[in-house]
């Protein structure tokens, strides 16, 4: 049975050649080897040093390896903050973070816009009490986005000591940081990089690991085996604490060796001219519109349009064009559908999406 | 290149026909469907009834997954512990839980062994303000194992409101648990069940869920995203709260499928023949010794010896033969080996590992 190509904003598409490094892994028996053994060691190394290349990341710059972006929140809070977080809130993965620290017993505080739109940075006063900032990159539940130049804002808003924290989970590599202007990024494999779930990667500076060094030293608990000491401890050494998903590791090495092969200039821009071709129709079309009225706002690498057909009637007509896309998010689970744009889909792809939405259009 | 026999205790051989359910998982893009839709769900409840099955675990029993078994200990802890747990510890990984309960703030206390040595368990004291008893059936690092019968004596010997928690990490499906006399049973994938790692699962009863219920309505935190009942709750359909390693949980409802089929019985018959030709062999080599002396105490699934040989010259020796064996863990490394003996190891495989230990007694 021919499969679809899957334009759901993660899980989604695999990146191309996934398919044949997990049959070279097999064959290799990567599945059996130890974590602590050499070959897990290069493999760790592989999948770092790759990454480090393509994002040009600062050497100040720790690459640890959690379970999911969940998690990293969970240890974000645990770990970075003593009292007080603030979040800047559009939407359900940012509402959630912000939940995740009154969970964890911290005082959360938010500016919250509605769902769909971006945020005017001139008119946001950060608490001067907030250790740390979250902030959010792209929305996967909306589609919006914040550009990278008002992320950069942040440092100078906020006091000297708070840590400023980037969800990019649906977006790296895209994004053109300056890591010096943020203390964290994280992002999960199943977004961008187009590989099966199981994985978050988690970006930090040396300004979150003191932290977290702090407040062990104050004796506050920080967790246990995935406190930043205890990942740190064991990365230093290409190792987790626990036993990780070895397979996932392996695959990211592998599509950010072939992502670093591509470059990241023409992954850059085939995603805008993607995410220009899908916006334009979207713009045009008499069953769709783009979700987030306002241009500068709109993510290019998961792309939410509000449609007037059930999101899974949208899909049922898909089915024999072997496409899928994903449905809203919540509560817009039939009035939107979410648009994966990310580096597996590709020009072609999104053509062929295009003009099988516009034959629905028509129909 | 011939790959070797994996007779490392986790991650190990493979379980017979992973391969080809990888292959099936990738022909069906099983790594890029949404962990929301329909099709996951069904593969979230094929695993989960395929284990209620095999394990036979009563109705009053939730299965939750996890990362991995470093993070069950950080959530039992978490969840349901609000200030002291009890730990017998006779090894590397039962010394592992009770730290973490100390870095989680809680006061944790041992009954410790020397490593190699199993428990006396009418000498054992349980503090009657534990709320959480940690019992260890099979010590990974050590080789040590505790009689299913001595585990079934703490319910009798706790304070009726502890919960009796049993690190079966290594063993899950051979021991024989009557449920009824424990609170909850953990494993790791990559071990008897003969998979890539990157997953941890979490047998647990009704008094576990209460004792996470209670300790919240005190307004005290017990995590985020992988509390117990936010774990329950998407459990209850077939869900997970973040995004989870599908991959391992189709693979999961694959290899348990065919233990059903092979049935338990058979495989419990076919661990203890090929750990009594291992033992036996153990106990004659010139090389080799039980690194447990008292045979009622010695693991049936992860087998460990001394060795005059260093366990990395071992190795040397079994490479050409096509055959890896663990390594000691920590200061053991080069005086012991570790020997797993999991479902995938055929009985052919083990006499095979055995006559290449003859040769190197004879060499």
């Amino acid at each position: 049975m021919a499969q679809p190509v899957y334009f759901t904003p993660g899980p989604s598409e695999l990146y191309p050649g996934v398919e044949e490094h997990i049959q070279a892994a097999m064959a290799a028996k990567l599945g059996s080897i130890s974590h602590r053994s050499q070959q897990f060691k290069s493999i760790y190394a592989h999948a770092v040093t790759g990454l480090r290349k393509l994002l040009a990341l600062p050497e100040n710059y720790q690459i640890l390896f959690l379970s999911s972006a969940n998690e990293v929140w969970e240890r974000a809070i645990q770990n970075t903050v003593e009292r007080e977080s603030f979040h800047l809130v559009n939407g359900a993965f940012s509402e959630r973070f912000f939940e995740i620290s009154g969970e964890l017993g911290r005082s959360a505080t938010k500016y919250k816009v509605p769902d769909g739109e971006g945020f005017d940075v001139a008119q946001i006063n950060v608490p001067t009490t907030a250790e740390l900032i979250a902030l959010t990159q792209n929305e996967t539940s909306t589609g919006a986005s914040m550009p990278v130049a008002d992320i950069h804002l942040f440092r100078e808003k906020a006091s000297p000591e708070a840590l400023i924290f980037v969800d990019a989970v649906s977006s790296v590599p895209f994004p053109a940081f300056d890591y010096t202007k943020i203390d964290a990024a994280y992002f999960s494999v199943q977004k961008c990089f187009g590989l099966p779930a199981g994985l978050g990667v988690w970006l930090l500076n040396e300004r979150c690991i003191q932290k977290a060094e702090l407040l062990l030293q104050k004796g506050l608990s920080i967790g246990s085996y995935h406190s930043i000491p205890s990942l740190l401890k064991k990365a230093l050494s290409n190792q987790t604490p626990e036993t990780p998903n070895v397979l996932n590791i392996y695959l990211l090495g592998q599509v950010v060796e072939a992502m670093n092969q591509k470059g990241l200039d023409l992954i850059r821009q085939e995603t805008e001219l993607k995410a220009r071709l899908l916006y334009t129709f979207l713009e045009t079309s008499k069953t769709f519109a783009p979700a987030v009225k306002e241009a500068a706002h709109r993510s290019l690498t998961t792309i939410i349009a509000t449609t007037h057909l059930p999101a899974s009637e949208v899909n049922n007509f898909l089915a024999p064009h072997h496409m899928v896309v994903g449905s809203g998010y919540g509560q817009n689970k039939e009035t939107q559908i979410r648009i994966a744009n990310f580096p597996a889909h590709t020009v072609d792809h999104v053509k062929a999406l295009i003009s099988s939405l516009h034959a629905l259009d028509l129909a």
